[in-house]
């Protein structure tokens, strides 16, 4: 999701929101500024001090909208194939990263740290990871009916799954090894086959 | 670890670290000073200035210091036994925390998440992953060696396990959430009882 998801703004609410995130993206949280998600919009920057209050207020709007489209997306999956759907979401956070991505994924950890320390960031948080959780609970419960998966604990094989893509997002962001992400796949597909699919 | 870990401060260098450890501990990244770490410091805050530059300066040599006696720790084993070595390192990362590992583990990520911006704590935190890593494939090794795990790849089980540990820490410091470190705990034990304990 995340590259085009701005690409169709809806009205000047939607385009304060694809302003911001086009300047968190450019300037990262440390140096995201008012004036400059000012300068990302098309129309005039005092419409977006109109609208918002404040850099955090902006910034979790941002991330609100993002977390409801992707839960929009999520209810209206075009794959009906159990493993391609499990596979859809593992490859999202685990796979080899275009520049654009590494820079989207950089920011969210960025912004996800500010919930050390902001108790409206850890919100946002805890929900954004129980809608992952429950993206992953639906798609193994149907996948355990449908007779596609092994019987299993859909909600401990997505707290698992949702707590590997965090730690594999945050070591991408933060460190340069090259070797993990490879053997974390590998070791993982293992996981699957042993505990979940059906072979 | 790490709770003890400046215990008995060997001279006026790992004073100031402990110093440095104590105040981070205290106030957090963001609003950790020099003077603050001065004031944590039994002898003259001059010290502190004369030995190091910067905030930054401190707080890397910190880390440094504690990934030092972490690895000095690691290959003074006292526990022989395979299976119980490699939940002692699991058992870090996931159980239930005090109040004061959970402050030392949110400064922990937070300080973690300067390397997105900043190449010296990138290069610190790549090497502590390897550290880590390089811990648990000597006690897979081992163990399969000793015949009490089955074989498996340990460079494999090693990225998944300590990159399961950075969800998990993460996951902590940055949302409130309590259902998943049982269902993590849960289904890493299957995990590890399909794929690397011999029963």
């Amino acid at each position: 999701m995340a590259t085009d998801l701005f690409d169709e703004p809806d009205g000047t609410r939607e385009e304060i929101l694809a302003a911001t995130y086009r300047a968190l993206r450019t300037h990262g949280y440390a140096d995201l500024t008012i004036s400059a998600i000012g300068e990302e919009f098309e129309k005039s920057p005092s419409l977006v001090y109109r609208h918002y209050e404040s850099k955090d207020d902006l910034v979790l709007a941002c991330l609100a909208f993002m977390l409801e489209r992707f839960e929009a997306r999520m209810t209206d999956d075009e794959i009906t194939d159990s493993r391609r759907r499990l596979e859809a979401f593992l490859h999202w956070g685990l796979d080899e990263m275009s520049s654009t991505r590494y820079r989207f994924v950089t920011t969210l950890v960025e912004l996800r740290l500010q919930a050390t320390h902001d108790e409206a960031y850890q919100e946002h948080f805890t929900r954004s990871d129980d809608v992952f959780e429950s993206h992953v609970v639906e798609i193994v419960q149907s996948g355990v009916d449908r007779g596609d998966f092994q019987e299993c604990d859909p909600e401990r094989v997505a707290a698992m799954l949702v707590t590997i893509v965090s730690g594999a997002l945050f070591r991408r962001a933060t460190s340069d090894s090259a070797a993990w992400p490879a053997d974390v796949q590998a070791e993982l597909e293992a996981y699957l086959e042993s505990t979940v699919y059906r072979d």
